[in-house]
């Protein structure tokens, strides 16, 4: 890791500082994308075969998993395993529904009607990676809100082993949360298949879920597209940005940066404190921890592209962390909630000594689907509204145009929309010559 | 305007009836407006002058407007407009403030806190449209939620007139509603200007706004780009869906048929109706109405690619509408209500016979920045929670670590991600410890 100090820095050395590792849509990863997504578009199924005994290494009899399939992975997954996702569904499910969009109905004037309605996204498809390991988590996360929000046909996608199956644990989950079909598809070519359709896979209006380069640039291709399918969000690798004072346990702290740096190769790691004691502490423990986790070769690369660095205060620790917008935003402080007010861009937040990163990944009942590589300044995490639109809706009396027609005469002369007055005029002559 | 009767078309015709004018990404336009956010992002202010002049066939002085540009502005307005600005802006103020979405607090288990809190994207840019007439109309649209959502710098782009001025009533709205800085730009460079910044023009973090093709093919390649821009949605050209029954006042629904075709020449119009007389009615009276408007050849044109189509009944009607997912749509029918339920897909929905388009246009108090080309299916029109952001917050106690702690740490096993793990189990056994 790098040891940095934030007040010695100018300010190419802070932009450095904050910097993530380098994701350009190199000119070869789009080439490469635009090629799998006119094939898919070309020969449908055909095509996915192809691509998938060439990147998953895995010949499919059928694209589709079968009831039996669905069956037997159930079967063969232990009880503990099975209460798990159970109890981490419930939790989801109890935050999503809580935090739902509700419906809004309002007299904006006497006898003007104005409502907010909603509806499901009818076709979504759901993304589940199972690169270095497969991830049932990701199934509820996405899975629990789709069937909250009443999404029509819900369709999910991961790549099968070469062995020609999907995860038991993915398709468990799936089940749980009342997804409708699932496809052993991978990469590029289940982004393409689910934004544009082929003899098996249904045409979805909406994408869902992280992935890796490849996935996230088709997912960008086919949400330009009018005839693809809109996405979530772009995704980037996964990360954390740990506020600590002096009083943390360097052995929480040191745990949790591993914790996302165990992700992948890419995944950043940022810890922040105005103690130098407590840096240096970290910095023991996460050497120390490190050396014992099955995945240290991948957690050595993630955090030799982070970094510790020294702030003077707990307040320029928010500054800092708001400019990086980090996905994850952990507060190991005294008082977090004293810090909180202050912060403008973060995916989802962890508050304390006692609320590690994993629970939120898992069970906590938030999302985990978040916004990362800067995107929190602008965008959420999935949620139910993520699966919804908010469609408004208004009724006006004859005594509502009476009171708001000559303002909307007025807007529309002074934007030369002649037809747009002459709606209105032409209705309240008529009124006028009932009344 | 041709007419069709649904029943009588095979898949293709029915396909074809519902096919919008093409929007493909032509190349020439993908790497014509490629080359302008190159020029912009290279050379800053000097590009955006040369582009100014080359388009708008305006030579700027400042980029910016300046305070005294704004005073005289407001000083030529008619007391009338301004009167209506304002009462249009309240309205839009009291809607859009019932529908901001609220915080959320919610425990998921004894000593598990899950919480939504909001927060307004920092940096916004608005792009307001001054093509064949200046839209004052939606710069109210954009500033009022950004208003309400607190964002702490609006930046709206408005393209000058030969002049070299703003329009005075686009200028007013903005200052009704709280905009921060206006600059003289237009098209794909002013696209390029919010989303990277120049010397002028600060950088945004998220844009919003209609525009023509460049600006709609700007605002997807700066989404795209991880150091570009957030944007609120694809745009297309403006259309309306009408479902009319016998009982319809054709002159009514001539008439918002018509304030739709205005916009533009690739706008487009659609009325579904299972009375033919109904039809026959509308047909004579958009021919008769459209001869009076002084766009009337604009209206001709867009009328030239639009639908009277012939519907068994008002479900199928429904129907129709749903696949189609109409920016508008009107519902000119008795009982409008009784439809609304199975309305699934629409930007926004008009009821009854006293509710033009237009009053939604303007001043009912929703917002009409919506959804166009189908993309109402995935996506809403903009609200104030397309300016916010959405984070998740989580404070687990020690009592709520050891309640679920155990299912993150079998689910973290399942996923092979072994220090997620400990960063769990490494807590509880300090928590055993202290026991």
């Amino acid at each position: 890791m790098n040891r940095l100090d934030w007040n010695t820095l100018d300010t190419q050395g802070q932009r450095t500082a904050l910097s993530r590792p380098a994701q350009s849509r190199a000119e070869s990863l789009r080439a490469g994308v635009e090629q799998i997504v006119a094939r898919v578009r070309a020969d449908g199924d055909a095509a996915l075969r192809e691509l998938t005994t060439k990147f998953d290494r895995c010949v499919l009899q059928a694209i589709e998993v079968s009831e039996a399939e669905w069956s037997q992975a159930e079967a063969r997954l232990s009880p503990e395993l099975k209460a798990a996702i159970d109890e981490a569904a419930a939790r989801i499910d109890a935050f999503h529904r809580a935090a739902a969009p509700q419906p809004v109905a309002l007299d904006t004037a006497g006898g003007v009607r104005v409502e907010r309605m909603l509806r499901p996204i009818q076709r979504v498809g759901l993304y589940v990676p199972a690169g270095s390991a497969p991830l049932p988590s990701t199934a509820l996360m996405l899975g629990v809100p789709a069937r909250i929000a009443g999404c029509a046909q819900v369709v999910l996608c991961s790549p099968a082993r070469p062995d020609g199956r999907c995860d038991d644990a993915v398709l468990y989950a799936a089940r749980v949360t009342g997804v409708h079909r699932v496809f052993k598809l991978g990469g590029a070519q289940a982004v393409a298949a689910m934004a544009y359709g082929t003899e098996s896979v249904p045409k979805c209006d909406k994408l869902f879920g992280p992935g890796n380069a490849w996935v996230t640039e088709a997912k960008l291709q086919v949400s330009a597209d009018p005839e693809g399918a809109a996405i979530d969000m772009p995704a980037g690798p996964s990360e954390v940005l740990v506020i600590a004072d002096e009083d943390a346990n360097p052995a929480f702290v040191a745990a949790d940066l591993l914790s996302q740096a165990e992700h992948g190769p890419d995944s950043q790691v940022i810890l922040l404190s105005p103690s130098a004691a407590l840096l240096d502490a970290v910095e023991a423990e996460v050497a120390e921890q490190c050396a014992a986790l099955p995945r240290a070769d991948i957690a050595q690369k993630a955090l030799s592209q982070s970094r510790l660095i020294a702030v003077s205060s707990l307040a320029q620790a928010v500054e800092v962390s708001n400019r990086y917008a980090p996905e994850h935003l952990i507060l190991q402080v005294g008082d977090p909630r004293a810090l909180l007010d202050d912060i403008e861009s973060a995916g989802s937040v962890f508050l304390g000594a006692w609320t590690p990163e994993s629970v939120g990944d898992y069970c906590s009942g938030s999302n985990h689907v978040l916004p990362t590589y800067g995107y929190a300044r602008s965008y959420s995490g999935v949620s139910v509204a993520s699966f919804q639109k908010q469609i408004t809706v208004q009724e006006v009396s004859p005594d509502g145009l009476r009171a708001i027609g000559p303002c909307t005469a007025t807007l529309a002369g002074a934007e030369q929309l002649e037809a747009h007055r002459r709606a209105v005029t032409l209705r309240l002559a008529v009124l006028e010559d009932a009344a």
